[in-house]
């Protein structure tokens, strides 16, 4: 799948929100109110305190959203930090990987040092072995952090990898 | 030291400050920026996500601030997260002890079933002591998250216990 990635522009607005939306109403991986509605949802995703960007399959449709910004202001502000979410029609195609890579990469020209997931919920075991296969390490475990809409109590992950 | 703690009025303000801008000055513990402006400041201490209180003395002077939240949305909304600060006049009187047990009461009654520090700099070696004694658990160590005005790269520490 060749993806072609770019800061989101004001009229990736309508796409961004319909890779959200399911995502979020399900609540099973983003800390985010299930109800949200689709004007909060994009002030958090495309916020001033955000790059955003999206990833576009070669028909230009947007198949994955992800932002970055820093993890900390003041002394915390070298570690990035980013979320990313995939098309629910376009999973298992490598596009969370390409993102990512292109979002290490993004990072440390900015200068960051470093990239952290806060709040990585453990259930999401795809997320887990895709970010350690891309050399992130589980530096944190929060019991019970996470209350799962199926599993209940899940833990969360903080995740972390030196670029 | 009698301390009376109470949630924060808009008149606390110029006292919460007084308390708050050494301390962001000095950039050793907390991970705002050193420069921050007393509004921006204020409008981060007392904002409308957070619950601000003041620990005052037995004369009605504030000598230690602190605020509780929800540390993340949805479904993270069961863990609280706090931040306090004490006034450089008043330390190793208690205040910070007796502003963390209020807290925990608090945030107990409010519902909340955990308590989490998200960024407690690991050279803040009284802080992460007082919050140990108090049944918090360093969950999280993340490498060099805190660049330390005079100690350099530094880690942060993840504290959580359950209420």
């Amino acid at each position: 799948m060749t993806l072609h990635i770019r800061p989101a522009l004001a009229e990736d607005a309508a796409a961004i929100w319909q890779i959200l939306e399911p995502v979020i109403r399900a609540g099973e991986t983003y800390a985010l109110p299930r109800d949200m509605a689709e004007a909060a949802a994009l002030a958090y995703w495309m916020g001033a305190d955000k790059q955003t960007l999206v990833a576009r399959d070669a028909q230009g449709r947007v198949v994955g959203t992800y932002y970055c910004r820093a993890n900390q202001a003041g002394g915390g502000a070298h570690v990035a930090n980013c979320g990313y979410v995939v098309a629910q029609d376009a999973r298992g195609r490598g596009v969370a990987r390409a993102m990512a890579e292109d979002s290490l990469v993004r990072a440390r020209d900015s200068g960051f040092a470093a990239m952290q997931f806060n709040f990585v919920v453990a259930s999401n075991t795809g997320a887990v072995a895709l970010w350690q296969k891309l050399g992130f390490a589980i530096v944190g475990r929060v019991p019970h952090a996470f209350d799962h809409p199926v599993l209940g109590l899940t833990d969360a992950l903080v995740m972390h990898r030196a670029l």
